[in-house]
């Protein structure tokens, strides 16, 4: 159930595509900051966030970052997992556009939400380029905006 | 001796300084790829990749990428590490640009060099956001040309 970006990141036609499209959506929304998921979330999140003009974010894997953090741990099939924010990264008046590139069975990017919500900042939109929409990972973000450009 | 480049990427404008920095640089040097290397050099050479138009490679830790891939082990100071690369990624008349945050022992971005010679391309440069000069990573470079925006 893998599916491998590393063909679209291989042709700047499509990854400019996508890019500019998240830009389009995003450009009139008052987003505050771009927050991008570790670590294939970092190459989108690093061109949207050039591209809009915005802060970038990085959630990372635990024991990534050098200031105190927020963590959250979530579950994976056989084991846990654990991210982490660094604590000054967001503020409550802050909007925030989370980015990775696969939307799955959801459990990172719903802990990504929880530690964002830590903070007080709200969620416009989770973003991804594709969604495994058979996996139902749209049910753990439990509400909260979702959108893919890809669905299988 | 950690370097935290969060501020940086906070403030959309030094962002923007750095990535049109490098693109400059690199604008008319008949470059074929972008390499980035796991994890924060994603979010540098994502942004790159797509200001220049060009096609971006991650390079990766041991076990994360799905097809077939040259792996080059290299020596931390008390352990080893291992990343790399899918063989279709490069051709031997590819010449591409490396690019990671921070050049400190060089251990990895030696390794990286490693790995984009086993496919015959051709490293135009290596270029970070910052380097720890007094650990002397460009020694471990090896004549490969670098450069870096800041010194320390």
């Amino acid at each position: 159930m893998f599916k491998d970006i590393t063909p679209l990141l291989a042709d700047p036609h499509a990854f400019k595509t996508v890019i500019d499209t998240f830009t389009s959506r995003y450009a009139d929304q008052n987003i505050d900051a771009i927050v991008g998921i570790d670590a294939r979330g970092f190459i989108f999140g690093g061109a949207l966030a050039y591209r809009l003009g915005l802060p970038f974010i990085p959630v990372r894997k635990f024991g990534k970052l050098p200031y105190k953090t927020h963590h959250v741990e979530y579950d994976l099939e056989y084991s846990t997992d654990k991210i982490e924010l660094h604590i000054d990264a967001l503020s409550p008046n802050h909007s925030v556009v989370i980015i990775d590139d696969l939307l799955a069975t959801g459990g990172t990017a719903a802990a990504t939400c929880e530690l964002i919500e830590k903070t007080g900042a709200s969620i416009a939109e989770c973003v991804f380029v594709i969604e495994l929409a058979f996996l139902e990972g749209r049910e753990k973000l439990k509400g909260r905006k979702a959108f893919s450009l890809v669905q299988y």
